[in-house]
């Protein structure tokens, strides 16, 4: 990664946050990074970090490579795997997870699926994809590129883009975004926290929206 | 709500059911209930109470209203929100939920989506959708109506029809029809027992579905 | 079932399989044997038998058969119904699960919907489906036939076909390929005992890849 790297502090703080949150500074920010369509297959289990991404295509000419860009993975890395939206090939197992949890990886998301979900549970590896199905890609599918742009449900993700992961779904924030989506989740955390104290002291909720301007 | 108002004992009975016992009885009445597409996103919580409505819609002219309609729920009555089936912005988060929990909510269903469900999982609070997604409908959806009739899943619902939640799904039942309802639904409550008792007494099947006739 | 009947020692076998293992080794022998779109309804079940099978109709001639064919079903076998992916009635409810939980069957799974499946989870009985939905098929569609070739998710499936099934999905073997899937199945066991191995011992990826060929 370059020298626009995300540092540990801002990591850290990114990891405290929610999806919704990160989502609604990405729309004070007016950047569209929802990623629809994504959701955990290991429930309970959050995911953050930058993103290493990968491309899988159908073309005969890719066939021969199939994840082996797994010793190129730095550690604290989400692995992006840009697979077509395609749900009836897999693109991960629980080696993949077994190796990823081994070697401190923060998960994988994938616009495709993924398979020995069980063995994915076992090791508590954060893993995000359109679903599961058994039938390996490997001799169906082909790694087009690695540490280039891909897309995941329609959002391009650039090679250590933040991508964050929780039990509603994925987001993802630009590196040239991170310190402003970051400054705009604050005030919301700030807003949501006097949100939160105003009902649990019994306030209606029109008085509960008013809460944060009184804080 | 109005005379027609559903009795605490009435309704702690339909608590007792379930979503496929209510279905039969709709079937038995001649009414359609059942809610398709709409499943819970907390497993393990059943849903049951009057409905209180409330419809979405992308017209500019609502787009200043959202959620306020919180202080006019009374206890015990299930949230029914009509967003038009869109799963790409979502009407409830977990500061709703908190809320909702707070003040004795039975539950909320949304011909839609909602975000935060780990919030939401955190305080038990029963929530029925189509699944969940992060990014707000505020600013891009707003209240059109409350308190007045909605459709979910293309079943129309009048304020105060009862809805009922369970892990197979939702279902409905129109306030004139509470009492025809409950009674069918006894009958078939009395048939499952003894179809239940009758195979764990080692019955064949063809003696388990005689077994009613015999009780 | 006939003579081709599988071994207790085989199916034992094949229940320490995988969906994944399972259905690399189809991949070997050349058969399309994975179902895509039925998933788990119990999860954390594992499912492995021989298929029982039945096909549902909407043809007025059989609406007066519903499961009408409990009695035959062996020990141990796995009940397969095609209800031609109709999603919007259901052919299964807890009190089949009960009865297939009393009489020792493997599992159940319907390409269409079940219902009550909390009651199903009560009993831990294997259950895969397209979902839940609780309006009965009662009266909706009727038993076509019994122990006769059903397609499910696209696959022709013979009485007697192997039918697996875990947390990732469904897999069917045909009754004359299943020592040469076992086969191949042991052998991707192998390999993948040895990739975990060289995984928890620290090795790269590359050399992982490598690790089947020392062992």
């Amino acid at each position: 990664m370059n020298s626009g790297e995300i540092s540990q502090d801002m990591l850290a703080e990114y990891g405290t946050l929610s999806s919704a949150i990160i989502s609604d500074a990405l729309d004070l920010a007016g950047i569209h990074g929802t990623l629809i369509g994504l959701s955990t297959q290991v429930s309970g289990l959050r995911m953050c970090g930058p993103a290493f991404t990968a491309r899988y295509t159908l073309a005969p000419a890719a066939l021969n490579r199939f994840a082996d860009f797994m010793d190129e993975i730095p550690k604290g890395a989400v692995v992006a795997i840009d697979n077509g939206g395609r749900t009836d090939v897999s693109v991960w197992g629980d080696t993949l997870s077994l190796f990823g949890h081994m070697n401190s990886f923060a998960g994988t998301v994938i616009d495709g699926v993924c398979r020995d979900i069980d063995g994915t549970r076992a090791v508590s590896y954060p893993m995000f994809s359109r679903g599961t199905y058994m039938r390996t890609g490997k001799g169906r599918v082909g790694v087009e590129s690695t540490n280039a742009p891909i897309t995941l449900s329609g959002v391009t993700i650039h090679p250590g883009d933040l991508i964050f992961g929780d039990d509603t779904g994925v987001v993802a924030v630009p590196k040239a975004a991170w310190a402003e989506v970051l400054a705009f989740a604050r005030t919301i955390v700030h807003r949501d926290d006097a949100y939160e104290a105003a009902i649990r002291a019994g306030l209606s909720m029109a008085d509960v929206w008013l809460a944060p301007d009184k804080t």
